[in-house]
């Protein structure tokens, strides 16, 4: 295997390491490393499980006291799903040295990281993320849970993983769909914060979605990079981390509305993210600059024809929605985000509009 | 109303008080204080809403968005009770400044408490017990959750209240076989590490239990006081709040074998302290006093039939088996506990026996 880079996140005596890399899931040592006590139980799902737990077995061997199979996709990131993973825990004897350890994209990482989280009262939880998603957004930050018919991630739990291993080689399974539903959220940090990111992106968009691994390793590192900086800074999203939100309260209600898993996730944060564009009031230049590139990487750069109104109900119930009072992560510019409460009502009916038949 | 004492559990930014007197459940002033957001949700069940939830109206008016009655007893901790508070929350527009209110004994406080801690993935909890159990126990601490088939509060969280308003008043409603429960938890805090409290408990136990004022509101400052030292000191048990445990890993295998709610949890911690007391050998004048005291709180001092080995394996379960191997809360005498793995096969094996036929 070669491991290419080490970044942390600094988190005081829960501090962690980001470990980028070709091949880490083969490797016993680096695994075995990491495990507190002696057993393991694994959460996949029925499309990674097939790919890769067969390496971890081959690494990890007798440790693993348990394997717990979701179904994949966003639909089953509910409290169900939570409650068998407990079942398997249990089943597998687990108790407080037991290490739950997520292999695949940022549905299992969510979920196995609250059942991690709750587990007689907290367990150690290692991540392995094997989407692109989840290796530049999700599996970084502790932010764990589970949907519920009211709202996207209206229960859960801050818990700090221990580790997050990235292995881009598992990359080259990824349905292309997929990639470009991880590549809304590394436009994202480009977007939020970093023009010169955003300028690469438009230089190197075709090498990322061909799976050029050079270019992937470069915004991989990026954006786990900027995501450190952010969590170490603003570990419970008192201020600053709020700007990670980019898109997704248009985004978390047009999964709330067309279903989860009808959209993808980061399908519906590259929609969000234009219509946060138009609610900025951003100049042409701009909105053009950003719809090209979305759409240079496989994305939608409209919502669905749900209705405006039936949209703003839905970003009513998102959590950023304090003291009853929508606020939106917005843009001054490319590269320049702010979270307000205070935006122009005309401006968020323009966007909303573009959900109207 | 009157207040009587203020204590103060010391965690840094999460520190909170615990206040003491009678009539606080009627004190609008005191409770609206608590709350930093607009609204809160009353969690309480169907044994104390009738009773109490008045006051809580009349106190707090349309401020109160939202009211879940769960059923009264243990065997309704549970996950669906969980998900069942989170549905309420949804229903009421809940938002990250709303704050959860528990209103009744410890159950209602762990369920209310865990929904707090995992609802938009935290939101302000304040704790109004009305049991003696939990005003002496289980409402410091901030630990929250519900039971699971193969073992008690195998699914829950960290999550301290932003304060603990004990009204004593709602002693006056308690049956008798609930006050001896929560004198069971009392007595647990003399044998664990204060010799003059048990012998004031000896020489009162008649009045506390004939609800003298006077003695009882003793009796519940005196043990918040240590619990909230103890809890200041270790958070997250990873010390000397295990001693809290006395009786607790013999008691939650009586529970998850009898099943949850058969013996209330405080009559099921005053046999596993009898066997606790017996597995640590102590001598007969002391195994008498612990005995005499117990039956005089009107307490079981023996398991039910269950069987030593079933007793022994439900305890394996239990959350303090770290890495597999069963560690114990032992006295060395009334009033010094001690945490320990290396005890004596022999004495486990005698404490044991008792849950033989």
């Amino acid at each position: 295997m070669t491991q290419s880079a080490t970044l942390n996140v600094e988190l005081g005596d829960r501090s962690y390491p980001i470990l980028i890399g070709e091949g880490l899931l083969g490797d016993a040592a680096l695994l075995a490393a990491r495990l507190r006590g002696p057993d393991a139980v694994v959460v996949t799902n029925d499309v990674v499980g097939p790919l890769y737990l067969g390496r971890l077995r081959d690494a990890l061997g007798a440790r693993i006291s348990g394997v717990h199979v979701l179904p994949d996709g966003e639909s089953h990131k509910h409290l169900a799903s939570f409650a068998a993973i407990v079942d398997t825990l249990v089943e597998a004897g687990a108790n407080r040295d037991t290490t739950v350890v997520a292999l695949g994209g940022g549905v299992v990482g969510d979920v196995a990281g609250f059942a991690a989280a709750c587990y007689q009262r907290g367990v150690d939880f290692l991540q392995l993320p094997t989407t692109l998603l989840a290796q530049v957004d999700s599996s970084v930050g502790g932010k764990t849970g589970v949907n519920h018919p009211g709202g996207k991630n209206l229960i859960g739990s801050f818990h700090q993983p221990v580790a997050v291993l990235i292995d881009l080689a598992t990359l080259d399974t990824l349905p292309d769909r997929e990639l470009s539903a991880g590549l809304a959220e590394v436009i994202k940090y480009g977007l939020l914060g970093d023009r010169g990111f955003f300028g690469w992106l438009e230089e190197n968009m075709v090498a990322l979605r061909r799976r050029d691994r050079t270019a992937l390793e470069y915004a991989v590192r990026r954006c786990c990079d900027m995501k450190a900086a952010i969590v170490a800074a603003d570990e419970r999203e008192a201020g600053r981390r709020a700007l990670l939100n980019l898109g997704h309260t248009f985004g978390h209600a047009i999964e709330s509305i067309t279903g989860y898993g009808t959209w993808l996730h980061g399908e519906a944060v590259a929609a969000g993210m234009m219509m946060a564009a138009r609610a900025s009031g951003l100049d042409d230049a701009a909105m053009n600059r950003i719809r090209a590139l979305l759409e240079a990487a496989g994305l939608p750069v409209a919502p669905p024809h749900v209705g405006a109104e039936r949209l703003r109900a839905a970003m009513q119930l998102d959590k950023k929605v304090l003291d009853g009072r929508l606020r939106l992560v917005l843009l001054h510019d490319i590269g320049d985000a702010h979270v307000t409460a205070d935006f122009a009502e005309g401006a968020l009916a323009a966007a909303l509009a573009s959900a109207d038949g």
